[in-house]
């Protein structure tokens, strides 16, 4: 169902940063769902995690544990150890100290992430019976394997990889991500794991992560709902050649770049791999008052049933787009200035339907796999863009039978 | 696929409220969509409309009129006039035109509204050529023809009626209102007329409407919509025997309550009639610090695709209830304060899985057609409540193909 899936690119191995992979048996299906990654006494490593106030065990810990030098990330997926009480922290604790303790470590350098069913108990006993085999499996080289072990409903393994040059050296960034449903706005139930070479401060890595994750993680919507477990890790191992980058640097600009291009195009192929997707749709509304304003406006298109079943159905019913621009909250709106595209085709001007528009023009459009929604408020110079997808008959059905 | 659909009620006559319908062929299929309600120079006339920026011709027009004494409501359904621009306005208000000019009124005294498809001109020569006929046939006894003229994509007509005694005289009330999808907190795509009887100043009227709008049908939700063209009207006649109804009265408390009795009703049938609706959803948020925050917890549940999903499921997926309520934006919410109720089932408490709970316990009130969220957070006094419904297949069947 996924719009648009490409195959996974080739990873090249990011110095100093190892993964191991198995199949602890958490899920019910065969597949890998334990997922380790290990970087050395150098790397720095940066974080955000969801804005649900409910925050998993795992985040809890995770958030916590930030402070300690991590050196290890520990990911489970089948099991979001979510709405578990007490028990929940324990076990979360419990997996961390498992695995610290087989590698030597200190428990408090271990992230644990966890992603799947919400309110079960996470099967610690199995997680610590298969930490052996992932930790004597851990090899500089399984990106691909590392993406498709932290999948649940997602079709395809995501992943992104990019080389930049810093003053003549190469720096390598990889990234991995999952999505596929829960996707909203300020962090869902997606996990993304971007790992570099280049030597950095952690709090240099944590400005750049922020920047980057609000101009992609927080620009995508599936379906309005924020997951209690959702995190993005930037992890920098400090072991390419290029010197350390500095803030206020063109090496910085140059680095924060290309981190913004990798998380850009993995939340892209999150919202590509939305659950029932056949569509997808980039919101973009401009000449808005603010930031904040255009961002308002594409996210109450992005979150309108109405609007994503059109879409589905490839309608170009422009009228309940227009209606979802009329709801956002915007105040002194005035409908007479608001124009609206699909791709290149103006179907709103002048207070409603374009003169000049046809269904046949817009028929076109909307029969295409990708398709822009272009708004432009009358109001000022901001533009901002939001990614979404289509509501279908399968986000119903994979949500419906999720457990069963 | 309503729930509970129940027949329409016996609705006696309300003196002085005049009834005419006839198909004037906006629509495509035989059924009739004009209706128009006539009431005497004694009568107030009460009204309140969507907040969709973006309000439709005949909304405007509604609101502007509402001021000069209204002595008729000249609806259509089959076309919103919504998004038509300069034209829509114009079109509206030769539709006025023609009512006043056929019946001797001023076209100022016409309300119109209008509901169906947005984007298309109203057919202004088939609403004028039909005016004859409906008022050739004014009565006062044609409630449920009132109620079929008016629906859209609902599956059956809705009706409420309840008399009341003032100084020992009957007072009685009707109602009628229409869905079904696109409905919505602070209006949505929904019409309803309400009238009565009684004696009461426009001012007084117009409080007790707004009033009753606010608990009845700005706690329903269906998919989070806002239609373009929502009204709510109240119309009294002054024709019956009992006293006007004055302020601060034991009197106006009676009459107050009865009419947020027949708004709840009217409310709940536009829910049970949702699109694709397979159950009803009450949603009690209860132990909030404000009522404010108790209708936002309860909205945020009410909107979720991922609970609306697994209760079309009857699937007790009470994490993502929990999550919902996690991310409602509640600030300093502590989850272990929070429980969860399916009826009396309690599902959380202690920041998890209620430790009683059983899958078997959850299953049996997940089988059930009418179902009770209890959320109680643990922060104050307030509760509210608000009604929706589940997410189904049939409603994005219902959405993807609702202009093929």
């Amino acid at each position: 169902m996924a719009v648009g899936q490409t195959d996974f690119p080739i990873m090249p191995p990011i110095l100093g940063i190892q993964i191991g992979t198995t199949n602890a048996g958490i899920k019910q299906i065969e597949r890998d769902d334990l997922l380790v990654f290990q970087f050395p006494e150098t790397a720095t490593c940066a974080a955000v995690f969801t804005q649900n106030a409910f925050c998993a065990a795992p985040v809890h810990l995770a958030k916590a544990n930030l402070a300690h030098s991590p050196r290890w990330l520990l990911i489970n997926s089948g099991n979001a150890n979510a709405g578990t009480g007490k028990q929940g922290m324990i076990d979360a604790q419990q997996t961390c100290d498992d695995l610290a303790q087989l590698i030597g470590g200190k428990m408090q350098q271990v992230l644990p992430f966890s992603t799947g069913v919400i309110g079960q108990t996470l099967p610690v006993e199995k997680i610590k019976n298969a930490l052996p085999k992932v930790v004597s499996n851990l090899v500089e080289n399984q990106w691909e394997q590392a993406a498709r072990a932290i999948m649940t409903t997602d079709t395809f393994p995501k992943g992104v990889s990019k080389v930049i040059v810093l003053n003549g050296e190469n720096v390598t960034i990889n990234g991995i991500s999952k999505g596929a449903g829960m996707i909203q706005p300020n962090m869902a139930t997606m996990l993304s794991f971007i790992a570099t070479d280049a030597k950095i401060s952690q709090s240099l890595l944590q400005q750049c992560l922020l920047a980057a994750t609000e101009l992609s993680f927080n620009r995508i919507t599936v379906d309005g709902d924020t997951s209690t477990n959702d995190a993005c890790v930037l992890m920098a191992s400090g072991c390419s050649a290029a010197p350390e980058i500095l803030i206020d640097s063109g090496n910085y600009n140059i680095f924060s770049a290309a981190i913004l291009e990798v998380s850009k195009k993995l939340a892209e192929l999150i919202v590509r791999d939305g659950e029932g997707a056949t569509k997808l749709i980039r919101i973009v509304v401009s000449e808005a008052a603010s930031d904040t304003e255009a961002v308002q406006v594409a996210k109450t298109i992005a979150h309108s049933p109405l609007v994503k079943t059109a879409f589905f159905a490839s309608d170009p019913n422009w009228g309940r787009i227009l209606a979802a621009v009329g709801r956002a909250g915007v105040i002194e709106m005035e409908l007479e200035k608001i124009r609206i595209y699909l791709d290149n085709v103006c179907i709103v001007r002048d207070g409603g339907r374009a003169i000049d528009y046809t269904e046949e023009a817009g028929q076109i459009v909307m029969n295409q796999a990708e398709i822009i929604i272009g708004v432009k408020l009358g109001r000022g110079e901001f533009t901002q863009t939001v990614l979404t997808c289509d509501f279908s008959y399968d986000y119903v059905k994979i949500n419906a039978e999720y457990r069963t």
